[in-house]
């Protein structure tokens, strides 16, 4: 199968050369992006001198002729002007922005503050949860890969809605990223200076995954109320840990917890679950794809809390694409993916 | 007044010497330790090493003839052995170490797995949250110095307490430190290689600073339901983060919060309330004594998020150690203490 | 004496606040910067919240009313532009920027691509290497404050120059520097994803700060070969080290070398000489004035290898440029500069 | 080929697992340490989790049975006992120490303090640089793993000597490295609130891969003066930079040079020489076995200055052992290697 990436410059798209380059599966056709073509990739990108890519511009017709399947590692408020003409053109996609995720009429315009995708597009793309929507993901022509906190959230919280174990009012998911999270462009709050031996919160209840998590919540449980979400910026360049602090229906133990985990994750490659009393780091799952969850019953709360761990640039971003990739030609999730964390 | 401190090659008794040597106030007589007397000051901590003082070995009735105030910057564990002495013979203590905060029976047992200071010197203590207990401060014989995470949790959720204005049942406090909490002993947990670019969880639901912040919220509010609270290391020297989720008893703005916030420390030279939709990071009170609150009500959730910053070894311990000796002596609770945080 | 602080928005600037609003002889006056007149200080620089200051133009003529001294932490290339005007009112000035240090016709212009500052404020301009340089800091009316490189540099050579024990053909200068060397501007070097974890060289055989280091060599030595000079830059804040290679004259030993150092900085408080075998880091002086050297004799290669550490914003900038105002003042050159350094 | 990784739980086995687990030509037998025999990698690592392999007991007998290549990854002073055993049971050997390493007699015990391995074995031993040795390491039994400094030191002078270009006196190397250079066990010099934002230098003139590189260009140059070489640690996980000095023969051109370079390693899939005017950082190397070389003759001093950065953990220990183990077996240097750097 034949694969290009649009936006192959930005850190998603990276990470996504990376992947590709190495894949039993793909051959990486073309890199494009909207700004430098004509220089060659290792110009641009230092680490990937070796490669003998030359960046090319964003012809949605000329790349429809040579891919069968097309990354979209491009700015949110890209895609939904991208998506429509690859799609027309009959190519897969598959979208690492916010675009095409949220269904709700009206959520987009809100949290993202421009308009949405054309509908069309919205109806057509399937929400790319590797791990929960893989029967969706394999017949679906755009998949909307979910944004890296969300899928951090998401995983750690699923085998408790499923089990209809979570209470649906009060959940708290208190979020951390690396830097790299904000991009390749260098800003004030990015400066090395300001952001070494810091750290800072961000976006205060209005960060744009939140509808999109509640979006998928919602989904599992009928209906929730609105979950609080805060984000946090650590010094340090790769790794999210969501710590959720969840209500449950009745009391239970860590051990009874880590059960359902461990039968909910047990076919899934990328999610470990922890032993009892172990709780991940984000260096555990540096450069890889993985998931790893730790879970804890408070008995003198009785609150659940929840600690789940990814790397935002592979199981938040260019990982769980290639997986959704990998899903929706029929091949093992797992292909290409299965490097162990870079540690230390 | 001279003052001594035992201790004094930790982090929280080099933190002293820092600023007990340019204090108006008071003169750094001695220096102790139990490991490395004879040792000059600038051999052991080469930072130091423009300063005069030999380490000397802990002998409580000879420091008593010298010192007017004790500095006990010991392990958790130590001052509780060495408090009683000092009191006996007349001298004025500053426990930095969980030792003496714990009031009700057992439990200082539960959290910190040992037998209490005997009952004698734990009710001459005193609480020493600066801001909040300056009355019983100024008459204190002994102080117990609050842990760096309670004074940060503490100091953010005051004012709501104060105003009657919190549900006391829900709180949750996810807060994150950097790694000089931990101390200068060498551990697997705290090897750079392992904690660079690595962000942790620890003690999940079993950070002995619960009992603290929930013994002083009880006697804020009478009655307070099991804390939520949560500790994770940051790949930073230096700072703690605080970030509080409080249900409030009505509807409420964030303008309206932060007039409660900056009425409440309207006199306290360390408190800086952020301006409305501003929050603090850790380095804008690194190497401070400031504690940094930005306070937002969160409409969807209907409850309010409290961010708190300090430096864990300023505010969060020496600093606030020298500030209850000024409360102690009568002088400006800022003596020596207004020192710019060091930015970037 | 009444201070004025232009460019206060910048690393130099701000460094210069903390130092000045708690020195025992200087008053600061005000706070200039050339694009953010009118705003208050604490919103600029959220650590300094507590101060009252606003932000106001640079008027030269209504500032030389209120000032006895006016610092310029502007950058390199405005500098040349205010100081005549400073001058001419009657205002002593210290200037930390590149302008006025490099006296020899076509040097500035060579290095820093563009006219150098006029003749006459050249002439009047003396290099403030604080330690070496004292009698004609005390006289003079506009101070050259050092680079960061060049202080670290000498200090760390000049006991071998003044000894006329350095073979002054084949010096090695292997310079690293912490990243707030490089300002306050974000870019794509100094973007946290992208220096952290990283180690960088640049201006490989090209940085500005080479003509400076030889100019006052030269006039150490009489004459001297080109030196060579490469810059690094470290993944922290702040911070350098000079590493330098230097053949003797003759045969020596490590402990000749040491009470050859020792004697020539006895009686100057900020320099500080490691033991035998002992070396410095940069962490020991972090936030201080302290510049800290080690030395050894390699008797295998005949060559001495000294490393000199500093802050590059203190003892590299603001630290000395204040230094330099106590010298002018007649005053302690130490007062207001004996902090110790922040640890850890 | 079956192999088997000795010392599996330090830094070098930990990336040897990495590496061998996804080789083409490998099968990974089985892991051995000598202290934690019957622990799954998975527990003692938790960023393997996701393996298999529980941690053996060191038993050449036994290896031997099943392992046609053994990789030792054990410290210095462990391989010269375990060697002999394994090349006794004929069982080819890749030892990562510096054991086997140094031919001369006298300078093992001269820098490592210790006896050196027996003879017969040091006789056996090839050095294996793999770009410059590759037709020795191909008939070798026994290969001594290059160091980490010696490999990025000797791969950026290699071309130079080989041309004769390089004067053999005046060497100067300044090196730079990643903290996880010193390995897994932690120590006050690693201790993060200690190492982070900070630069040191250490073993000054004393630095054991002194005599390894010394060896080696003495090799290439017939005879060498003592090269000064010094050593530093950078805050960061990973890698390495040696900046080197050196005089030449006749006056050149940093383009000329560069032809030089891009002809010496044109076949070479690892080295790769930087454009004109570029030079690497260590994070463009990051997770790979790359080693980017940058060069500039400086027409100022008449030196070439030569920088050369390798990920330490790879090229600089396991990359280079799996390179060799490829060529050992006649695959093709590159097999399982060509990952990308991880970036950012």
């Amino acid at each position: 199968m034949k694969v290009s990436i649009i936006g192959a410059s930005g850190y998603g798209g990276l990470e996504l050369i990376r992947l590709l380059t190495h894949h039993p599966h793909f051959h990486l056709e073309s890199l494009h992006t909207s700004s430098m073509a004509g220089v060659p990739i290792g110009a641009e990108s230092n680490h990937l001198a070796h490669l003998p890519y030359i960046l090319e511009e964003i012809d949605p017709e000329k790349i429809a002729k040579t891919a069968d399947i097309v990354f979209l590692a491009t700015p949110t408020g890209i895609s939904k002007e991208l998506a429509p003409s690859f799609h027309d053109l009959g190519v897969k996609l598959i979208d690492l922005s916010g675009d095409l995720r949220l269904k709700k009429t009206g959520e987009y315009e809100k949290w993202y503050k421009g308009a949405s995708a054309p509908a069309k597009i919205l109806n057509e793309a399937v929400y790319g949860l590797s791990e929960w929507n893989q029967k969706e993901i394999e017949k679906a022509s755009v998949i909307a890969n979910p944004g890296c906190y969300p899928t951090a959230t998401l995983l750690g919280l699923a085998p408790l809605f499923m089990e209809g174990l979570a209470i649906t009012s009060d959940i708290i998911v208190d979020a951390k990223s690396g830097v790299s999270g904000a991009g390749k462009s260098p800003t004030a709050v990015t400066h090395f200076s300001d952001m070494n031996d810091n750290f800072k919160i961000y976006k205060v209840h209005q960060h744009q995954h939140i509808p999109e998590i509640e979006q998928q919540l919602g989904e599992w449980a009928g209906e929730i109320d609105p979950v609080s979400f805060n984000t946090h910026l650590v010094p340090m360049t790769r790794g999210i840990m969501a710590t959720m602090y969840v209500k449950l229906k009745r009391k239970t133990t860590t051990h009874e917890l880590l059960d359902l985990y461990k039968t909910a994750y047990e076919n899934q490659p990328f999610v470990r679950i922890q032993p009892e009393a172990h709780f991940p780091c984000t260096k555990q799952v540096y450069g890889s794809n993985f998931c790893d969850i730790g879970v804890a019953f408070d008995e003198r709360t009785n609150k659940a809390t929840i600690v789940s761990v990814i790397d935002n640039l592979m199981k938040g971003a260019a990982g769980q694409a290639v997986q959704n990739a990998n899903i929706l030609i029929g091949a093992d999730p797992s292909a290409g993916l299965m490097q162990a964390p870079l540690y230390p």
